[in-house]
């Protein structure tokens, strides 16, 4: 039979999502397990075995699977590894990943990534970067992650770790503590939780009238409703992000002249507030060459598959 | 007969070198001519072509070139176009560079890109970074050039212009202006010029005592030379602009994850001053799983040979 499906898997701390995708991006099929049900990798890729060979019976995908795509945090392209995965329960130390699934799965390859470039990958195959060869992927979800795609290729990187546009200093001095345990990086501005962060010190600094203040626990997701009901803090706050985010994609844009910067992830579904102050910025901080040449697009992978999709398309490779 | 050899020409505002070189990186033949003593680009490629072959038939390399590889500021690839590049007499709007010279030289195929990226093929060919696939090559003149390499290739990005790491932001706020039009740009700090910039501001804002005081116009050497005599604010220069430096390359470390960083052109010989304060900020500031893991080397082509030859290693991809 011919091989015409490939399942995606997209490891978050919390859960780990599935998929079986066709060649035009459908997914036929999909699971979701929990990935901290265990303290160890081995009864977690047990589990989800099982759940990968039950969506397979679900869409008589028996023996028509040409591989395995897998996002996840701090994955290795180059060794199917997972690395020094806080978030993840059981992915303290180097977990052999790829090696263990396709062992369990009778041998299907595997390809592995961290979440952000397999997003790039999906965008690339079925999404808003189709038919481009230079793009940068950015995803503002609870973090701030990036997969940077060269002449059609993401790039890894001399370890297989490139793309941690995230964690680049977005605020020399007096910036806010990141979880990498360096200051002023990029997340701690530009992720939801960034924006939720940027809501609590405003409220506390200033008088101003928000309605935001009647809130006992700020997500992104208040100020974005804010923002909507036209509270003037909440839309300075986009303003702040969109803005800081702006200036450096111009200095992104410095480094490897793509033809696009696409955006993707939770706090993307802002972009009625944030397009115009990331714009602004990006391009009066680019040098002239590119000044409003290069686009500013945002993912069209539908949102609910977007983890599984982005996932799949690495198997395609394979 | 076998064609066995490259021409290298190196396109400066001031000066154009040319050199035929062997497989080995050896110079077999040189010569020099003015850049700026014509105002229309056809009657310098006439020149050009006539010092060419005058170091061909001195070289007895007739018929022996391969190709030609060209260095030039705002030099395209894709296009072997130099595109408004304010700095050369007859470069002020696209100038067909590849092709013009292609057809002065009997069509001999010509390869052009700027003069950074053609220091990054040189010392990816000749040098330093001989079987490194990923580098980051960044040049230190009078103004601050990269050249980017990914999986063994030169980065040139959707447009190819990629790869403008000196106009990348240093200093977000009040910083230095540039000759770009922007403010804050890595090169006003870290070139030749913003050394001496750096010694002018200190010393006119304070009343340290220092040997340059004695000097009416301050050049880059001359600070290179007080801290030789153990000038402290001479010194204390030469760790301002490391520690700009080294802060902008754990960016640039994020972004593409290289097993080097390679220095190279004239401030690149203060490395006895600059190598500390570099390595120091730039694993302070990149994220923890590159840390004290990425190379800082300095270029090892021969100074009075290396433009050539970085220009001459293009040709051999041709």
């Amino acid at each position: 039979m011919a091989q015409d499906l490939v399942i995606g898997i997209d490891v978050g701390g919390q859960t780990t999502k599935c998929g079986i995708v066709d060649a035009r991006g459908t997914v036929l099929a999909q699971t979701v397990i929990r990935s901290d049900n265990h303290e160890e990798v081995t009864p977690f890729i047990a589990e989800l075995a099982e759940a990968l060979n039950r969506i397979i019976a679900e869409a008589k995908a028996e023996g028509r699977i040409r591989g395995i795509g897998v996002g996840a945090p701090n994955g290795n392209y180059y060794t199917g590894t997972i690395e020094s995965a806080p978030n993840l329960k059981w992915g303290h130390n180097r977990v052999e990943f790829a090696k263990l699934l396709s062992e369990q799965m009778n041998g299907i390859p595997v390809s592995l990534t961290n979440d952000a470039n397999a997003a790039a990958v999906g965008e690339m195959t079925y999404g808003a970067a189709r038919g481009m060869k230079n793009f940068i992927m950015i995803t503002l979800g609870t973090g701030v992650g990036s997969g940077i795609v060269i002449n059609g290729e993401v790039v890894y990187g001399h370890d297989g770790f490139a793309g941690e546009l995230g964690h680049t200093c977005a605020v020399r001095h007096n910036g806010r503590q990141c979880g990498c345990g360096k200051h002023g990086c990029l997340e701690t501005y530009c992720s939801a939780i960034g924006v939720a962060r940027t809501a609590r010190e405003w409220l506390e600094m200033s008088d101003e009238p928000s309605e935001l203040r009647s809130l006992d626990k700020i997500t992104s997701k208040d100020v974005y409703d804010a923002a909507k009901d036209g509270d003037q803090l909440a839309l300075k706050i986009f303003d702040f992000t969109g803005r800081i985010l702006g200036e450096k994609l111009a200095d992104f844009i410095e480094f490897s002249a793509p033809e696009a910067i696409v955006l993707f992830g939770g706090l993307a579904r802002s972009k009625e507030f944030l397009t115009e102050p990331i714009l602004k910025a990006m391009n009066e901080n680019v040098l002239p060459l590119w000044r409003d040449k290069v686009k500013l697009v945002y993912s069209q992978l539908k949102e609910s598959d977007a983890a599984i999709l982005g996932a799949s398309a690495l198997a395609w490779e394979l």
